[in-house]
């Protein structure tokens, strides 16, 4: 049986936010279903691949700062496309140039096209460069809750470990893993990757997860809209449930013992 | 991938809810906290057993009916506690009579104390006495579809499948009959029983059901009121997920087809 | 964490056998290929659909027992593809004609030809039927524990719930009936149906099955006698993993406390 | 459906084995119990923690070789216990003295006493001294293809996947990650860890593993010489099954194609 818990803002690099939800502003049709997903989501923080998408960088071509208003949502740039520690880097710090200064950055360094996997030995490169000049990082990474120690002991401001393989929809695929990064973590833990549907963020929330990320569930959902709404709630049911401290799982009520609650 | 599908309403014999969250009243500490667990999960049919809970039959205690008005709320008057059909259609005619008349029961006939799993041939019995009495029999049953096929075709108004036994908290044990049930429903299908936190509930939705009853999974959680919360939430998510239609599961986002479920 | 065991023979009424596998003889190329199976298996349990093989039933075909001799194995006559205890009783009846009076049948009445279901209401009033006319009977039924009860009951020589559906090769979609039939079993208790691959019948034996009964799982695979010899080893593999009493479980090796260790 | 497959020996190193189960030797009772469960396990290759276990390096104790002689079988020491790159390096080559100059060692770099989970950046350093310096590398590793794609591109004769935590007991926690690794293996690939019962192993078999390593699921068995024997005919059973190619899955028999896998 879980205990019940206090809530605490949840907060990044020290400003706090009401969602805890953070959407990708990729795959979709175009930059109107973008902005109106956001909008169904309730998302502060949207999450944008420099590479893919234009802040700023292109001039002459639309813009998503138009539709997306760093006025009103925390725009955070990611280096999803960038293979190397130094691409990623270079990525950042472009980032940080058209964003008027600001440091918090998503790092994201893959390991190839085909499966989309990080590869955790360029992360932790980036990641203690960019730590050292001044980036706020949040870092995508594998579930391995060493390399997710690490992260945060280099300075990193979140640890963000996949739940399955970006653009999977499996759902967290590993949950004892996820479990030990959360016992022992020290910043916050957002499951960024995998999550497939509203069940799967409700279950990344109840293990105790501050917040998740997510692209393809929304914008690869045959009503995209409709999905943002449902992810909303989702997030909102799953962070509720962990506070409130779920039942015990037993194998029938009149049980003397509950089996443990983990989950399998 | 799912379909994305349009809204329809929730319609139980004849009357239209809202909210597709059903509420037990059993096992809260006491009246108040009752009233306020419905009130936050924003249930509009509330379930009374009517060997445990006073709805009126005890003159002299306290009534339920007083902090839970049937004026706000249908009262939904359930069997549990019986374990013969003559017990059942008994204790159903009794609620009747206390309630106006109301041909609205929930049918709950359990096999023993130990596992509360329904005994389903003394289910199907008192199905077929009850309806024949004009009762709109909600029929709570095991998971097996034949029995759930039966149950409907008697003229049962809805079938009720466990997720689980009832205070298990494992929630949906077999969602393969549960599809099955849902696939052939030619009458609303509400899970109940199992469900022991938010994504328990959120899963029952995102199959399709039409809507989910639960009571250990709040009454029991560490904190009722935040739980009850959660389960609003939740429901609300399940059903907007399955709406939208979810994205394909892949092995990976370049993978040519989707996931041939071998390993599960 | 499970205890060792001692362990005991399988007898089945009355009769002791080495290898707890039973095969199905339906779904082969042909009988040569039948007989190799069960060869390869090391069963000495086969069971025949009356309906769907001759055993002497149409004098003028080819003689399944030709090639799978009474005197090596004990042929168990089913009833699949009986929709009615009464089409069961009639069918068991002629089985006994046509073997010599021998009693031990395996009873199956499913309720459909989509689902292959069984209906546990038919399958009891069979069960009844065939137990007052003297025969042995396994009963094939779904995991519905009240229902195996209450074919225990009612004397039947073994209980023989569903895994999955019959064809599905799902595996075992709901181990905490299972669990529950077992705990409480006053008979031999056989999976039957569902098992797709060898760790499917290692799983049902480790819950405690005193066997397993399967045909699709060979008779489907791409090399069927090389899944009969994976299937000796699977069955002999969960029973001796059943006798040694596994470790616990544990999220990690230094945790204080196993979780339970319960299949999820 | 998978496919049937033609079987190829299990070659390591350039010497072929017959038994494809691998068994740790420390946490037995005493050197008798360890070689009766070895006897019993059938294991060819059993492997030695050289800061545990004396073969030779404390002269006046009692020598595992006694019991366990190299003549009869592959002695693979191992790295257990080391938690750097140069802890590691140093222990291969005591292992290679103290076998007259064995290049076949199982690298194993840990991070931390509490959860045993490997460290893989040493990993990835030690293996690239050691395979410079002549070694025939065995991997232990996370589940992480990237990083065991790399392994096996540096020279590592095998690369050993995690199939959970080592003492957990916990099985394979995530299929997804190791059916990417056997998708682009080059070199054997071996679940080692995590591995609590015999249908843990079949299903690292079915997967397509070329072998399993296993120690406390034998040790930690109530009884280890019957959980020996039960990997034993497990292995045996999940390597048939993956050449048979098994049946697919479906909903029902009737169901016009297998499962879409959207319900896991």
């Amino acid at each position: 049986m879980s205990e019940s818990r206090a809530d605490k803002p949840f907060t990044l690099a020290g400003r706090t936010y009401q969602s805890r939800l953070l959407l990708g502003t990729g795959k979709y049709r175009d930059f109107a279903e973008t902005a109106a997903a956001v909008e169904a989501s309730g998302a502060q923080i949207v999450t944008v691949a420099l590479r893919r998408s234009n802040i700023g960088q292109n001039p002459d071509e639309p813009n998503l700062l138009d539709v997306i208003s760093p006025e009103r949502y925390c725009i955070l740039p990611n280096t999803a496309g960038c293979f190397s520690a130094l691409e990623a880097v270079r990525t950042c710090r472009l980032a940080r140039e058209l964003l008027g200064g600001q440091q918090l950055v998503k790092l994201e360094v893959l390991a190839d096209t085909k499966t989309l996997f990080p590869n955790v030995v360029e992360t932790l490169k980036a990641a203690e460069t960019l730590v050292t000049e001044g980036f706020q990082v949040m870092a995508y990474t594998s579930d391995d809750p060493i390399v997710a120690r690490q992260l945060a002991e280099m300075g990193c401001v979140a640890v963000m470990p996949l739940a399955g393989l970006i653009g999977s929809g499996l759902g967290i695929c590993n949950p004892w893993n996820l479990r030990i990064i959360l016992e022992e973590a020290k910043v916050p833990v957002l499951v960024d990757a995998g999550v497939g549907t509203a069940s799967d963020a409700v279950i990344a929330m109840e293990l105790g997860c501050d917040a998740v990320l997510m692209n393809s569930a929304v914008a690869n959902a045959q009503n995209p809209l409709l999905m943002a709404s449902a992810m909303k709630h989702a997030v909102e049911a799953g962070r509720l449930a962990y506070l409130a401290g779920r039942m015990p799982k037993k194998r029938y009520a009149s049980a003397s013992s509950p089996i443990d609650g983990l989950i399998a």
